[in-house]
C-alpha cells in the first residue's frame, strides 16, 4: 500500500486505528477451542467485528511462533483471510527482525512474497545493512524501531552520545539515509508522551506506528498534541484492550465497541486538526 | 546444557565449532529435491556428517520461516532429531528476537519449552525487560548481540556516549546485571579483530558466540589469539563454509571434510593453550 492510500484510508474511515492480533489460546474464550482452528476463528471474528473501525491490523509473529506449525498456519489464514475481504487494510507483520544483509533477504522474501503482508518491523542494532534487503519492494514498508513503550526503553535507546544525540534519535537521523517517509515508519511508544515533539523534529512527515496505548496506559490525547501531523502521520495500535474487551461469547461484540470507542475519539482528534 | 556440561564437550571433542544450518532450498543439492521434506534431509544428512567435529548446531529461524509452514515443521524435525541422536550437542536458535516483556515471554515459552533448545539470539535494543523473560530457564541461555559481524555493526554499535562507552560495550556490562556467565553469552562477530581484546576486559569468562569465520571473511586464528579463555569461552559458528561445502551428492562428505578440517584447527588451538 502507498503512503497516498494510507492517507486515503485514514481519512475516509476517521480513524487511525491499527488492532493488534496478539492472539493466545490461553484468552480465546472457551467455546471457541472445540473448533478446527480456534485461533484462527477468534481472529476473523474479531477482524469481522473491527474492520469498519480501523485503518491496519498487527499480527505479533510471537504469538502464532508459540503454537508452532499450527501457529504459523493460523497466522497465514488470518493474513489471507483480511487481504481478501479487506483488501484496504494495511497489514503490519509485528516481527522485530533484524540480521546479517542474506538473512534479513530472505525474512523480507518471507513476510512480502509468500505473505504479502504491507510492512514489517525491524529492530536497527545491526545497522544499515540488515535494513535495507526489506526496502526493496514497491508499497511495502519497514517499520524501524525508535523509542519502544517499555521500561527497558531507557536501558540503551536514551543514551546520549559525545555529541547529544540520543541512540534512538541517531536511528532515525541516519535511517534516513536508507529510505524516505514512502517506505519507512518507526515505532514510538504512546507512553513516552513529550519525547513525540523531540521526534517530530527529526522526522517530521513520516508516520509513527504508537503502540502503548490500552493496557500499557498510554493516552492518545497526548500522542496526536504531540505526534500528530497535517496528514495524520499515525498509526496508533491497540491489542488487548480491544481484542480481549470481553471473554465471553460476546467477545467480538465488544471488541467491535471498544474499536468504535477509540474510533470516535480518533475522528474527534483528526476534526479538530481539519484532517 | 549447563556451562560446565559445554566446558567437558569442548574438551572432550577438541573442538568449539558451531554448524550454522542456514539451509536454502536453492542451494539443496538436486538429487534431494524429491524427498518429501527436502529441508530435514539436507540437515540431517549434514547433521550425520558433521557431528563428530561440532558442539553446537545453529538453525537460523529466517530460513525455515522463508518457507511458511512447511520450513517450520522442518525446523522443528531437525532439532527432535539432533536431540534424539545427539544429545551432547548446544542447539542455539539463532532468532534475534527481542520485544516487550509479554512478547519475550511468548518467544521463551517457544523456543525452551515447546522446542527445548538450549539457547536463543537476542537483539538488545529494546533492554532489560525484553531480555529477561528467556532468562528464568535452568540450563537456558540468552545469546545477546554484542558486536556483529556485519558492516552495518558500525552504525550504532561502535556509537560512543558521554563517559567513552560504546553502545555494545554499554550491552556488554549493563546486561550483566541481569545474568551471570551461566546463563548468558554474547554475539561477537569474528570480522571485530582486536576488539575481542576490549570485549574480555569487560567479559573475561563468558562464551562468545562468533560467527564470521569462512563466508563472512573473520580469521579463526585471530579470533583465539584475542578471544579464547582459560575455559574455551568460545564457541565459533560456520554456516555456509560447511555445509554447502560441495553441491553435489557427495555434499555430506564434503561438509564432514570441511567440519573435520575446522576441528583440527580448534584442536591445535586448545592444544597450545593446555585446555
Amino acid at each position: 500500500m502507498t503512503r497516498q492510500e494510507l492517507i486515503h484510508n485514514i481519512r475516509t474511515k476517521r480513524s487511525f486505528l491499527c488492532v493488534g492480533l496478539d492472539t493466545d489460546l490461553k484468552k480465546v474464550p472457551a467455546h471457541l477451542l472445540g473448533e478446527e482452528d480456534p485461533i484462527f476463528s477468534f481472529n476473523k471474528a474479531i477482524v469481522d467485528a473491527t474492520a469498519p473501525y480501523c485503518v491496519a491490523y498487527k499480527p505479533n509473529l510471537a504469538f502464532y511462533e508459540a503454537f508452532g506449525v499450527k501457529g504459523l498456519a493460523a497466522f497465514e489464514k488470518t493474513v489471507a483471510y483480511i487481504r481478501q475481504n479487506y483488501p484496504d487494510q494495511f497489514i503490519i507483520a509485528d516481527a522485530k527482525r533484524g540480521d546479517i544483509g542474506n538473512t534479513s533477504a530472505m525474512y523480507a522474501r518471507t513476510f512480502f512474497e509468500e505473505y504479502d503482508l504491507d510492512a514489517i518491523t525491524v529492530a536497527p542494532y545491526m545497522g544499515e545493512d540488515s535494513v535495507t534487503p526489506f526496502l526493496g519492494y514497491d508499497g511495502k514498508w519497514v517499520i524501524l524501531l525508535a523509542l519502544t513503550s517499555n521500561k527497558g526503553s531507557h536501558d540503551f535507546q536514551l543514551t546520549e552520545d559525545t555529541s547529544g544525540e540520543k541512540l534512538f534519535q541517531k536511528v532515525l537521523r541516519k535511517s534516513q539515509e536508507w529510505a524516505g517517509d514512502d517506505r519507512m515508519m518507526y515505532v514510538v511508544g504512546a507512553t513516552q508522551g513529550q519525547a513525540f515533539e523531540e521526534i517530530r523534529k527529526i522526522v517530521p512527515d513520516h508516520f509513527l506506528l504508537v503502540p502503548g496505548v490500552g493496557a500499557q496506559g498510554g493516552s492518545l490525547a497526548e500522542v496526536c498534541r504531540y505526534g500528530m501531523t497535517g496528514e495524520c502521520g499515525l498509526l496508533v495500535n491497540s491489542s488487548r484492550a480491544i481484542i480481549y474487551a470481553d471473554t465471553s461469547e460476546n467477545f467480538a461484540q465488544a471488541a467491535a465497541a471498544a474499536a468504535m470507542a477509540v474510533q470516535q475519539e480518533m475522528a474527534a482528534e483528526l476534526d479538530s486538526r481539519g484532517i
